[in-house]
Formats: structure tokens, sequence, C-alpha cells
């Protein structure tokens, strides 16, 4: 028997509309990527989305074609965003920290036929559009002042394409099921990852963030996403916000420590949002300037571990209150969030700050487990680690053609690729990688931990940990640490400041110095390259065990 | 294209199964029919659900059956409402207060196979058992001791069913459009017609609900909910609290104001949600106690008009910030909700008070217009009042069996059957039913209006307003009275003390004193009722035109 509820499908459209119509006059703030301050509101946003929508139906475009987006937060980024998938195509955002030739490959696999390209990166589209075989115009994000003089055929200048066109445009009739986003994930192994995102999956994250212990924006908040719109679908906060009708403070290009405090400030932010790097400049120009954040409520953390004096800065020295998050594109993004539990709130702060540096807790409509190698369920105890596996209604079920293969086990859960811990509350906390965990004898050492241990000793600067083949063990880890300037610590200095912090089975069986460490274009060690470049290495414990056998 | 995310349905029992694994220890507190309080968790309620399903299926029943309760707030009617929705079947809440022929009628409208009844209501089934055609077991709420002395044929003793089976039960495959919940409106005219609500616009109206501007709530909050389980979906709150793990407040069969404010006071609640007749009796509580809400943070207000001294004693003498709830059975059942938007907060008191007092806003899922007898949509600026039109993925399309016939317009749109004003801001306010205002010349009139300003009247105890027919104007007011105990006024009096407070030409024609108003069995005024005793009542004013005319 079916329930005899109305057929209203879940589209994104439907919450750029409810903005227009019950906020119509909140704003969006935009620092420029030409410089000035432009305040926009969602009833304008509303709007140009719909003269977007006409102007690339003039240009041939329609349902399912791919439509991408190279640009930094801005209200045109966001008009974008929604003229595109209110034409029921979907919006590729493209990530410019990449490679080139990882563009390339991303660009044509997802056959992007039109790409809106803000000022500061034409330089990157000029470079690669001849080998973008799909590709019929490119839209520059300015008015005709701004135009760069550019060698691109075919290039567009955005607002006079905008104004060319009439807001009267009636969102396509499309499927909840159907397509409106794209983004690829970067992989460290094999090529880059089509995520596509539904209608249905973007509204169904949308609605579960707003819960009042996930993002939990309201119409009163001023909200600041830091987190990029071409990362990770911006944190859901792109539909999140005008679900609320959310006012949004759109960073633009600039995101160092004085840039970003001076929005926070003078738009009375409330709830901001981005990964520890970004607040690492903030504290540091807050330390130097001595100045405070006395409208900021929220600060939410992800894309990697925040460090527990940061979380300590924001709690303690600002008054703020910190939500450590975690998610991956994969899971549109969100997986996690670090409110607190009732009963929680009563304790020291110092245990407070020991749970909001884990990486939170599922809200209802993401299931989560740990397991073993066997796929048998762990432990929630906090202790035991395992493959981080999730599910729910905004999380890939398989990447675009198919790449990857499979990536559901048979009752449907999703490997992360991440090995973690969950404790008795439900808070997870990130361990390793999978592929960098450490085999050891049968039970596994985090690499993370150690090298976080190690980062901790004066004369370190930076630290990679790798297993290595161990004739008994099977793998031992190896401490790859670069010195700190001017410093010359020993292996035994390094291994002794760590005894005591570790077990003493996880102790690094050897610790090499290097100058550098190789990083991918977003930041993280690459382990790949490393146990390349170590992978004839012998372990002294290796030699012991040998001489012992012989 | 379709999007490529998971295919994760949305199931009503994935809240409780959320609930469960991440609030397993969080409590629901009954003060149970029995008497005395009773405490079990989230974990207990997952498992005695399941027990539940168990039993239901050694009874013989499964996906699709209909199954009744007629039961207060308590964690047993929790547990079998996730019972009979894991298991596939359909769980319809009988409202007690229904007379006899009526519950007759609903009942075996619904098709009802099993009734779980609270031993408070025994008496009321053994009235009609013998009509029942589907009937085939009574469950009684309570333990062996409790069981009464009953003559129901087939009545078993709810404890020991539970505790006769496993909890191993898997929830059913269902699809997300499958039916899970019903309830019947009590309608004014024509047979009760029965609202199918489906697992998927459950789900989707908790979320909705849990959004911050909405219901809010959080882990850490308390919730009593004393609107009934058995009216309206409980307004989503059996849903939307589970979904965040917040503790559950159940009051039982006592509504009075001492009991409702022990609740509040010992188990320290946070939120709650009632109509405003138990607000009434907890302020006189209050009021002659001298007793304070330190705990409470809001109250949620629905099911009819909050007198605006409600409102304020609430928020200046008690500190409890009040939000105005709209809703109805057809919407599962929130439409709207009366968060204050940005800068509000800022207004003086009262101002934010006359915002307060309106029914609120819809939040995201819910679309609402008002337009005129022709469909045209009327301007959303406080002062044109028309018919209240809503679509939304938690909205019905049809009642059961067909009752009704077509209930949608061609766009969708569902005739709420009110008649309302929506403000610039979007906040609606209910101005009469449309089958209640009278029209006069081509303009309407608001009966409701009229009877606000009428008892304001020292000397009224009670007003009706009903439309009588006239030669000229086609409908005129005529305002029906019940003088306060030993009062006399005039119609001059009353009249008089009108005018000034609504437009000249709304001044009702004439005004009649009755001993008694007809209610219905929820308590609304019987306005069909009086329009057919007063059906042959000529208006003086008919008279002059008539003799103006001759």
């Amino acid at each position: 028997m079916k329930g005899l509820m109305q057929d209203w499908p879940l589209l994104v459209h439907t919450v750029i509309d409810h903005a227009a119509q019950y906020h119509g006059d909140r704003e969006i703030v935009t620092r420029s990527v030409e410089g000035p301050i432009r305040r926009t509101t969602y009833k304008a946003v509303h709007s140009r989305a719909r003269k977007i929508a006409n102007a690339l139906q003039s240009l041939g475009l329609g349902k399912g074609d791919v439509i991408a987006t190279m640009a930094w937060n801005t209200d045109r980024h966001l008009e974008a965003w929604y003229g595109i998938m209110g034409l029921g195509a979907v919006c590729h955002t493209l990530n410019p920290r990449l490679f080139a030739e990882q563009l390339v490959y991303i660009a044509n696999h997802a056959e992007d036929k039109v790409i809106f390209v803000d000022l500061t990166f034409v330089p990157i589209i000029e470079g690669i559009a001849d080998q973008l075989s799909h590709l019929k115009h490119v839209i520059i994000m300015c008015d005709e002042a701004a135009m760069p003089d550019t060698k691109l055929k075919n290039a567009l200048c955005y607002e006079t394409l905008v104004n060319a066109h009439s807001d009267d445009f009636k969102w396509a009739k499309v499927d909840e099921n159907d397509a409106c986003g794209l983004c690829y994930t970067s992989g460290t192994t094999g090529n880059p990852k089509g995520v596509l995102y539904s209608h249905r999956s973007n509204v169904l994250h949308a609605l579960a963030a707003n819960n009042a212990d996930a993002l939990g924006m309201r119409s009163i908040d001023n909200v600041l996403p830091v987190v990029p719109m071409f990362h990770a679908n911006a944190w859901a906060i792109a539909f999140a916000a005008p679900a609320v009708g959310a006012s949004l403070i759109m960073p633009g290009a600039k995101m160092d420590g004085e840039s970003i405090y001076e929005l926070l400030d003078t738009e009375k932010v409330s709830v901001t949002a981005a990964v520890p790097t970004v607040w690492l400049m903030l504290l540091q120009h807050l330390q130097s300037s001595g100045k405070k954040l006395p409208h900021l409520n929220r600060v939410v953390i992800g894309g990697s571990a925040a460090p527990r004096f940061m979380v300590e800065a924001f709690e303690k020295d600002f008054g703020v209150q910190v939500f450590h998050a975690w998610g991956m594109t994969e899971l549109s993004p969100l997986g996690t969030l670090g409110s607190l539990k009732a009963g929680m709130e009563n304790l020291p702060i110092d245990k407070q700050i020991d749970i909001k540096i884990k990486q939170g807790r599922p809200v209802y409509t993401v299931e989560m487990k740990i397991t073993d190698d066997d796929g048998k369920e762990l432990a929630r105890d906090g202790k035991a680690f395992g493959h981080l596996m999730v599910r729910g209604p905004a999380i890939s079920r398989e990447y675009v053609k198919g790449e990857g293969g499979d990536i559901l086990d048979a009752d449907g859960w999703f490997d992360t690729g991440d090995v973690a811990t969950i404790d008795p509350d439900g808070y997870m906390t990130i361990t390793d990688r999978a592929k960098d965990v450490i085999k050891s004898g049968g039970e596994w050492i985090s690499s993370i931990e150690l090298e976080n241990v190690a980062v901790g000793h004066p004369e370190v600067q930076e630290a990679a940990v790798i297993g290595i083949a161990h004739p008994k063990w099977d793998e031992r880890p190896l401490l790859i640490v670069i010195p700190a300037q001017g410093k010359s610590p020993t292996r035994e200095d390094i291994l002794s400041y760590m005894e005591g912090k570790i077990a003493k089975w996880w102790m690094p069986d050897d610790v090499v110095f290097v100058d550098e460490i190789p990083h991918t274009a977003t930041g993280k060690i690459q382990k790949l390259a490393l146990r390349q470049t170590f992978k004839d290495y012998e372990l002294p414990t290796a030699n012991l065990e040998k001489g012992a056998a012989e």
C-alpha cells in the first residue's frame, strides 16, 4: 500500500526559490575577484540564475549537459550553480589547484562543454583549452570593463551574457535522481574519479546539514564559507544556507588571515567553515594584531585533523565554539560533525576539547561502522581501529563511467579508504589511510599517529611514516624526517623522545633524514612516492632477523 | 543522466536505528497510565519495537496491514509506532476524543486489524468492538498485574506479548513511498477522511522540522510533546526527537497544569509543544503557585491561535521563547513556524510579539500562497486574504479510498480550507475557514476576526459569527453571543464596543443572544449547525433593503 502524499521531487532549484520567496532581501556579500566588496540578495541571485539558464539555453545547452566552473566563492559562482542546475544541466566544479594534465583529463572525461572561469584562472584555461575536446564556450566571470585580453577562442563576458537574457525561465522538469553536480576526487592512485551528485542527494544532504546539531544554520546567521565551492561541494553550505535564509559572506580569492578577519568583523559573521591551514593564518593574524572575534559564534573545521592548540585557541582565547567535521567528496561531503551530546556540556573545558578534536559523530542519514580486513564489524570502544565504512542517501554508489569498478560491498557499504576508531558515544577519529597503515604481525600501526608524535620533537620540521617489508613481521614502520632549519637531531634523539608516547611495538624500526617530502597538489604527503623511493630499503631489524635466522 | 549516489530509501525505522546506535542511553521518561514515572532508553525502545514487530508477525500480520493505536503519549506508544512501521504495516492513530459512531466508521474504513489500547480507553473499545468488522486482536498496553477484567474477545496483554518475543527482527524491506502512518481528519462536513503518510513523507518532514529555525531540537534537549501522538502525527516529534537523540518526556494521560509543570521541572524540559488550552492551564498553575520555568527554553504553540497574553506571559514573565506553529493533519502536520528572521531580534519585545502571534513562516519543503476564488495569487502584503494553498513532499495528494475526490488543483496545490494573509516577510496569519468567511458584495469578511473582537467585550462569554443571506450584499454577518454569567449586554452595547476596532462595513448586521453554541468533539465551533439553526433568519438590514426596494 502506497502512501498518499504529494509527489514533490527534491530539486536543488526549489532551495533558491524558497530563499528568494522568504528571504529575498538577505544579502550575499562578496569580496570580488576584481577587488571591491559587492553586495547582492537572494532575490537577485534567483533572478540572475534564471537569466543564466536562459543564456545557456541560447548557447544550445540543456538537460544533462556538463557545464564546468573554475571559480572562487562569489555571488556569481552561486548564480552559476543554480542557473546550471536549474537548466537540468550538471555543474562540474573544477579545482584550479590541480596540475594541468589532471585538469585536461578531468574536463575531457566529464565532457565539459562550457567553463565559467574567474579572472584569476583564465591563464590556466588558456593553457589547456586546445586539449579540451568537448569545450565550446568559456565564460569569463567579469564585466566588459574587466575583460582580459585573452587568446581564448569563444570567450564570452559573463555580465554581458547574463544581462542579455530575461529571467523568465521555468526551471527544467527533472527527476530528483537526475544528476546536478559533479566533482572529481584527486585520489593519490589511479585516475581522478568523478562523483556525480543528484538533486535528491544534494537536497537531503542540505536538510541533514541544517539540523541543529550539525551546521545548524538559521536565518539570522551570517555564514562565511571559506571552504571553496570547487572543493567537495562546499560542505553543503551553498545549498544549506539559502534553505534557511542565512546570509552568505563570500571570500573570493583572498583567504589570508587579515582578509578573512576583515570579513568576519565587518560582516558580523556568526558561522564559518574552513580547513586548518586557513584557521592557522587567522589565529596568527589575531595574535599579531591583538584583535578579537566578538561576532563569531561557531567555527567548523574539516579537511584534515585540527591540532588541539587550534581548538583550544578558538574555545579558550576567543570564546568561539569549534565543531570538527569530517567528510569526503564521495559523501557530498559531510560524514560527521562534532557537536557535544547531553551531559558533555558540563565537562571541564579540557575534557570537552578531548571530544572536540575527534572527527565527530554521524548525523541521521549517515550510517557508519568500522570493520577488519574480513569485513567483520569492530567494537565501538574508541580503541579498535578498522576500515571506515559508510552508507547513506548522499554517498556515492559508483564513479562516473564506472571508473574504479564496484565501490560498494554486498550490503551497500562504501569503503572510505580511511582507518578509524569509533568511541562508545559515536565520535569517530581517523587514525590513518587504509593503504598507509602498517601491518605488523597481523596488527595495525597508524602511520599518522607516529607522524603526529614525531613532529612534536622540537628539532623535527616534518615527518612521514611508511611500512617497509620485513621478513618476520610483514611490515615495520620507517620514520622519514625533515630536520628543523639548522638542526641535526639523531635517530636516537627522536626515538627516545617517542618512547612512552606510543606502544612499544609501534616504535619505528629506523629513522632516515631527508631534505624534502613529496606532496600532492592538495598538500597531502605522497606516501606512494615515498614507498617507491624506499622500496629497496632494508631495515636494521630485518638484518638482525636475517642474522638470527642464518 | 542520473546521479550516482546510493539508493538509501527514507524509512522511518532508520530513525530509531540511528537513535539506538548514537543515543542509546538517552531516556524516554513516561508518566505511565498506571501512575508511576517509568524510564527507558532509545536502545530499549529499539529492542522492544523489534519484539513488537515479531509479535505482530506471529499474530499473522505483515506488510500493508493496518494496525491501530488508541493511546496517550508514552514509551509504549512510541515502541508500538516503530514496531508497526518497521514491520511494513501502517500505524493508524485513533483519536479517543471522537464519538463512538465516528470511531466505528473510521476503524472500519481503515480496515484496522489490531488495536493497541491504553487502559484509559478500554471502555471505548469495549463499546464498539462488536461493530469493528476487521478487528482481530486488541492489545491492552499494560502488564499482567494491571490487566483489566474486560469483556473484549481476543484481548492480549502488551507486556506479556512483547516479552514472549525476541528482538531478532530485520526491519521489513519497503519502498520509501509505502504507507506507514494513517490519521483521519475529523472534518466538520462529510465523513472523516484518511491521511496516509509514507515513510518518505515522515522522514522528510522530520528532517525539515529539525532545522534550527523550525523545532530545532538537539541531542542535548529534553523534549515534552504534550501534543498527542493520536493527533496529527504528534507534530513530527516522535520522529524528529530520536533523529537527533533528544530525550523524550511523555506526559501520559495527565495534561493538567500541575502535572505538566511537574515534568517540566523534574525532567528539566527544554522544549515543549501543545495547544493553547494546555498552556492556559499551565499558566494558571504557575500564577497560583508562584512557580517559575528555569529550564524551559522554547515552547511551541499550535492547533489554534495563541492569544497575545499567552505569548506575552511566556516571553515576559517566564523568559521562555514562544514559537507559534500552524499545520494540519494533511501537512504531516507542520506548515509554518514563527521563528524570527534576521534583524527582528533587535525589535522591542512588543514588536517581536506582534510577529510571534502570527502563525509563522514556511520552512523549506513547504510551498505556500494565497489565492482568490479564481485561483489568482494574491499579494503578500499582510492585508489581502485568500485561500491558503500549499505544496510539498509531506502534504496529502488524496485521501484514503479517494474520499473527497480530487483535492489538488491542476498545479498540484492543496487547498487547506483556511483563509489567510501572508505578510512581506512570509509570516502567515489565519483569518478564517474558507467556508465560514462572509462574502459581502464580492469582498470577504473574516468571521474569526469579528469573533475575536466581540469576545473582548467583558460581558461576552463566547461569540460566533456566520453569514446570513442578504438580498443586496449576498451575505452579511450575524453575531451570535453567549452572555457572560449573570450579565445581559444589549445588541447596542456590543456593536458600539466593536466600533473602531473593525472596518465599518464589517460591522455585524445583527446580534442574537443564545445559551449555547454547538462544538465538535475537538472543541471547534460547529458553524454548519449554526447556519442550519439560523437558515431562515432575516436580518433587519434585509428588511430595510426590501423596504427600500418596495
